[in-house]
């Protein structure tokens, strides 16, 4: 596996590769990989000739208030697990590579970055549009690998790729979890012992919410009640929201008719973690989960 | 030459000649073509495998209460120009193949885009820089033409393409003049036989405060008040801004120490006018006026 720190260098090579008719496969991550990211490189390997990871903790998508100094990483066991997936070749560059001192440049995705998480991290989204949106120039991919654990940032990246004409695929990824539910997160090493026995609260009410509305239940309301209660007994659990969203614009919804999320952002300790669910309706079967 | 309306074959068309290992040069523009498109075309005629030429009245830079709906347009006459200036391909799309009713990704350049047209026209450079960014993933060029007269617009795509390192040179390209130093422009259409005879004062003030540049004057207050003594002199013109602003921030200058850029709008009627003159310090050699 090939390190790339240089923005010009790993430009290169992705071009290079495009011009050998090879296909790129790009799998954009802050690193500290758990099985989450190694899926979704073992996807990327399964679908492209080139697969290109990047490491890059963006410091424009961090509030001032928020975790960026104390953000995880691990940059050797990083490579050896990327590497042990057959990646080849991971760019990972400095600050001063990616954001010259006197950038000025932004991208805004409108509506769909005000709700859930946009709500509580004003400008988080403006800083994950930007890098993504520089990531896809630097790196040049046919297809590009995304969790459907953050999955407003999935929405706003699909948004971003079809508004900008980004001559690219957006893959959607399924969420993983532990053994015991818990979706999995670098910020998960945040949680003490406790923390973390309390964090399956998430997963297991979502999966209550989702036995009712297989049951017939599209009340938004009753739902997103059934998630308040089940976490609101677990006293680690501080809820930041708990909605219920149309899969395509994020805006709130009373009655289910579409395709839904319902998604939840929860603080244990200094974790604030998210979870969500996605309400696939059968009459719409053209979507993916 | 070959007309092209949609997007994905814009799309396939660059991604093939790129694939060829052709060199793609793009001219971006609004229609109604001068000698200043003709001398973009022309320029990546002898730089370029492939030149496109982009005719697209992009909504998005015009305000509510501007000229939009007016604006000038002669689609047979632009085509028999750019066929003749060997243009091989013109993306002219409508409205709808460009924003979808769901659109709501724009590019902000900040800092750039507040002073000088940016004051009076606010939103105007976030629609500039969000249709270029599109154009460039439309067209896909190794190079992009662009006048030197819309200089802020010039800096503005200058910083995003720096910024969102979209892999491709801009490549600036001299004012081109009428006869009697007007500089071209679609909107001279507008001017009545009186104002159009009026609109010789912006380029002659500004040939005089060069004249005061070259004799050594630094004082940006004393050339500005040349110049606006000299548009005052003329009872059509209504001044929206003189300006000297530094050549890369466009921030205001009180002394000239660095390469600045002389700046002015001014009404004629209905018709708003730009032009400046860029003053380079013999020091800084290293840069092109």
């Amino acid at each position: 596996m090939r390190i790339v720190r240089e923005t010009r260098a790993m430009q290169q090579a992705a071009e290079s590769a495009r011009h050998s008719s090879k296909t790129l496969g790009l799998v954009p991550t802050m690193g500290f990989f758990h099985e989450g990211h190694l899926s979704l490189m073992r996807r990327a390997r399964a679908e492209c000739d080139l697969v290109i990871v990047t490491l890059f903790v963006n410091p424009t998508q961090f509030a001032p208030n928020e975790d960026l100094s104390g953000y995880p990483r691990d940059f050797e066991t990083d490579c050896r697990l990327a590497e042990a997936e057959g990646v080849d070749l991971m760019y990972a560059p400095a600050n001063a590579e990616v954001y010259a001192p006197d950038h000025a440049t932004f991208v805004d995705v409108e509506r769909l970055a005000t709700t859930l998480c946009g709500a509580s991290r004003p400008g988080h989204f403006r800083g994950v549009a930007t890098v993504v949106a520089k990531l896809f120039n630097i790196c040049k991919p046919h297809k590009a690998y995304f969790g459907m654990k953050d999955y407003q940032q999935l929405r706003i990246i699909e948004a971003m790729v079809k508004d900008l004409n980004f001559d690219l695929d957006i893959v959607r990824c399924p969420i993983v979890r532990e053994p015991d539910g818990v979706a999995m997160s670098s910020r998960n090493s945040y949680l003490s012992a406790d923390e973390r026995r309390a964090a399956v609260v998430l997963r297991r009410s979502l999966i209550h919410a989702e036995e009712s509305f297989r049951a017939g239940e599209r009340d938004a309301e009753k739902l997103k009640s059934k998630v308040r209660a089940e976490i609101g007994i677990e006293p680690l659990a501080q809820p930041d929201y708990i909605e219920l969203v149309d899969a395509d614009d994020l805006q709130p919804r009373i009655i289910i008719e579409r395709d839904s999320v319902l998604a939840v952002a929860v603080r244990f300790g200094k974790a604030r973690l998210i979870d969500n669910l996605y309400l696939q309706l059968l009459t719409t079967g053209d979507r993916v989960a």
